[in-house]
């Protein structure tokens, strides 16, 4: 029989604190699921992942179809206790170690999961992770006979000197399976609440002559639970933290971290230099000695080197290296955006693709259509790729020049080198090189002024 | 003689150091002037308030009319203790407790005025809120002989062992109606400032046999006053907190409540999702489940469920379920948008009613017209409202599609199910069902570029 | 021979941690190089100002040009005492009193080198910038023998009670010159890194029977150096953090001045109000009693008083008392937008003049320009000042009012008074009073809608 390592995931609970539809563990931190947070941390250390589901379990194994197993947490009791019995079946005949943590603390970190397990590869019956506070009020307390862990102790059971303990369960262990196989059925709920604790292995472990050993956490912050939007607001500033910390280290100068959100797996190339509000959200990556300005909302998108983009929303898109976006441009998915383009104020590019050095300068509209390299859109031109029914794809050529206010009435091709005057809706092809204009010679009505104000018209 | 409750509120200070041309208590703080905090807060003990002005009285009394009463500080003499003096003709005759604070206090909360008035009405002859801080420089001692309060003495007249005492006066009191009209004619201003101060009333009435309780702040904030532009920004800060906690705590989803602006009387449904740089302003009301993208500016505005707001500014209007608006919308004043509609990005609208369903989905203005269901409006389409004289109304029936870069020259009915084609400029009204058009054919002149070229000219 | 004041700065480090092509030096600070904020601090004690190049000299020399000398570290050895010796040939022959400082230090204030150099003028050998911290672990410390400074020793160099002393040494200096001069040939590189330190002088000049004694800093952050991007950030936010205080405090209200970063030459008048999200870059002049809500970004532009702006970006522009700007505009280089005039939503102007009271309200844009006062200029209205091959310059006459999406072809002159239907493009200057037109008349097809529909077509 090899020896095993996997992790419990306590994620059943209700949250009725939250105050939400969604299931506690669902909601977000930095842009992903909490418990995700949990699993990825987790998953440095043991790839077998088990969430222990209860409350909004549909939604829960939806969400993390593919990261983790399930079990559902069984009826009849209450507690972390009974939990983990839930999931005991998933241990039994099994030789090794088991992670047990929960689903909503997602700043446990990585190198803790593999202290814990180590204790117990070890020899040690138990690993508990703990913390050294000045106010432990409300957390189980760790109680030592001869320095020797012997017990956690919940803050209503305390007695005596147990008062003035100050090391607090943080509530993430790692045990001995086949130690807390033998534990676990011990487990009484003679209790106020009725409850099965996990706690009280410690205590039945320490009576059969097992050793449990303490690891004390790296950050003070990974403790925090998230049982409130509160604590969902502190978790997410104290990801933040780590997550801009880690790109500054690497490189990227912010201006003011924060107020600068990034996910966790976008990647920033050095030397590029990001202002506050910017909001860089998942999949995307930007290159080197990029400039992103205040209020860049990127999402998905990939982003060359030397691009300067500002109070600009990209979604699903690229954009190429020396490329300027902004201020307020806004790229929809499935655009891919040249090198060295220029796409200016209060445009909007959808599903398109823009040649390299092409000129969108303002006011502008480019939907389903192949626009070549070196083009220069006019202030005001509209692709029109919609007729009430279809939506319909148009191209421009390279070198092309579309006059302002242009409309091109998809589907319609213009020609390179083509010249479309300004204020012409186009709506047959334009050859290469020709010119099309379609409008109103002006005409001009002299004193018309005046008399419309005689008239009291004007 | 009934028993009353009454505040004074001293607000006739000129506030130097805001080095503003505006009175010091009308500054904002979350977007209400300071002195409304204080009377709001107060208004939850007692309902009769009197606010003493004196600088700028005013636009004081201007802005804080139907709010309060409002009494002059009397020329002739200087100090809290002439303030008070000044409003004693509103005491005279009254049996009862009366609260006595300052109207650049906007953090003292409800509670503490509560309880400051409990404790008169339980017979004290004054309750003074006090704090312990490590450093008091600056503030009046509280001073007690044999464990009871006997005097406030001021920094600049402590004696002894006095420089240790810990216990500062916040400068907020509630006495005894009949105690105060007995102390305060016995204010002297025999000292270097020759100033009355409300503070030696305490030793007052101590002298006179009378008790005086402490009630301590349950807040550290509840203490600061504001004399310049940093301590105001440190109130708004301080109130900013407490208002998104009270918005956490209700359910509401904040990605990083510190960079979130949302005023006093703003309400937010559960599960709705807040991001940095929204700033949310009096009268709006934000329903359920809605996600509110960074940098929104919303005043004063009612917006329905499950509705996605980007980077976009609403004034005055209403937005309906599952609606979608911006990136970068501009909604302006008597403005409703139906439900499921989407005002996409460049769009302004302006005193228009808009029917559910309808896309304006970019880079266009509705401005004074009625807009019906379902109907969709191209890129670049104009309402044009106004023609150098007169606004005029336009309508769009149900169903009609508005083709790209149209103007619709205002007054002018388009008709139910209604096509425009691209480019047109509308004056006349377009029955039910029909397709208007108003432009010029496309012509072609082949080899145009290069002969343009070749003359230099392009 | 006269009495001196020079600086020598030390700038020749290559800031491996930065992960940069940029040298450190040059990175910038509330945007600014930081080797200029220890220039302009320096400044104000002495004119005569040595930076010490190495790494990246080219840049440095190129970026600091005219704002000092400059000497370059001699190869041939390491250490700050190594590069103090490269400048030695500056010092020679000199009588007076040196700052000896770091360019990576941004945040060391004018009055410290003030009193560090007025102590060596009392008749110290040497002046030392130090702070007493609780943890100064990595810091030279400050050893003292019967109460006099008489050495610095390194962490690592620590011996017995020399681990308790709290005094650490910030690296700050001013030195007696001919102290100097005589002190440095005796610096020895008999350490394990090879390394001159400019350190060991201290106990140099201490054997030599001078005396050198120590100036506390004003601020903590005085002693922060930049080694990395964590600390470029930390540095941001405390000069941000001393920036907004200077406004605050004359008088400007900021609704978080955590989150407005205002660059150092700004200036702002009384009683403006800046929400958060501004950015105020270098050159920009803001008049009194303005309100720029949230999320404007103007570089080096002029905003007159009583001026308001939303979520726009103005660079190198002129706006004119009582206008109004944005949401959601872009003003350009080159541009003077005259007083009481809109700059709407969605609004481009670039190298243009807007005369006074004039209304640019939405979707347009204005290149090259001349535009004169009381205009209106309708919703979509394009300035086509680029025909492909030049840019060319329009104008439009006082009181003229130009209809909704209008092309002005430039060059072209609209006279004033002129009247431009919606719709028209023009191509041909518009005399005074006159009304100019070019569209084509709208006509309808009757029950199109269901015919089209009936055939599948829509």
């Amino acid at each position: 029989m090899s020896v095993e390592k996997l992790a419990l995931i306590m994620a059943a609970g209700e949250g009725t604190r939250m105050l939400s539809n969604l299931p506690k563990v669902l909601h977000a931190v930095c842009g992903q699921p909490i418990v995700e947070h949990v699993l990825r941390a987790v998953d440095s250390v043991c790839k077998q992942k088990v969430l222990i589901v209860g409350h909004g379990k549909e939604r829960i194994m939806e969400a993390c179809h593919g990261q983790a197993d399930f079990v559902e947490q069984q009826p009849g009791g209450w507690g972390t206790g009974h939990a983990i019995r839930s999931a005991a079946s998933m241990l039994e005949g099994k030789k090794g170690a088991v992670l047990i943590t929960a689903g909503d603390m997602p700043l446990v970190l990585p190198e803790t999961y593999a202290r814990l397990m180590s204790e117990v590869e070890k020899g040690y019956a138990a690993a508990m992770l703990t913390d050294h506070v000045d106010n432990p009020t409300g957390y189980g307390r760790v109680v030592r006979e001869n320095g020797k862990v012997c017990a956690i102790v919940e803050q209503k059971d305390l007695v005596g000197e147990q008062h003035n303990i100050k090391e607090m369960n943080a509530s993430v262990y790692c045990f001995d399976i086949e130690a807390l196989l033998w534990a676990l059925p011990q487990l009484k709920n003679n209790n106020g609440a009725h409850e099965y604790y996990l706690t009280d292995v410690i205590n039945i472990l320490y009576k059969g002559g097992r050793e449990i050993t303490t690891v004390p956490v790296l950050e003070k912050s990974e403790c925090c639970g998230i049982n409130n939007r509160l604590q969902l607001a502190q978790a997410e500033r104290e990801m933040r933290r780590r997550i801009n910390a880690r790109h500054m280290r690497e490189g990227v100068t912010m201006i003011d971290p924060e107020a600068t959100y990034i996910e966790p797996d976008v990647s920033i190339g050095r030397d590029t230099v990001v202002y506050p509000g910017c909001v860089l959200q998942k999949g995307t990556i930007i290159g080197e000695n990029c400039l992103l300005l205040p209020n860049c909302r990127i999402m998905n998108s990939v982003v060359g080197d030397n691009v300067r983009i500002e109070n600009s929303v990209l979604l699903d898109a690229r954009v190429g290296d020396g490329s300027t976006v902004g201020p307020f441009a806004y790229i929809r998915p499935d655009t891919v955006v040249g090198e060295k383009c220029r796409v200016g104020d209060f445009v909007e590019l959808k599903n398109s693709n823009i040649g390299d050095g092409t000129k969108i300068s303002h006011l502008t509209y480019v939907g389903d259509s192949d626009v070549g390299e070196k083009v220069n859109l006019g202030c005001g031109v509209v692709f029109v790729n919609y007729d009430g029914k279809n939506k319909n794809r148009s191209s421009v050529g390279d070198g092309a020049f579309v006059g302002c206010n242009v409309n091109l009435v998809s589907p319609v091709n213009v020609g390179s080198d083509a010249y479309i005057a300004a204020g012409s809706t186009i709506t047959e092809d334009v050859p290469d090189g020709a010119m099309a204009i379609a409008r109103e010679r002006q005409s001009i009505k002299e004193d018309w002024v005046s008399k419309r104000k005689m008239e009291g018209k004007l």
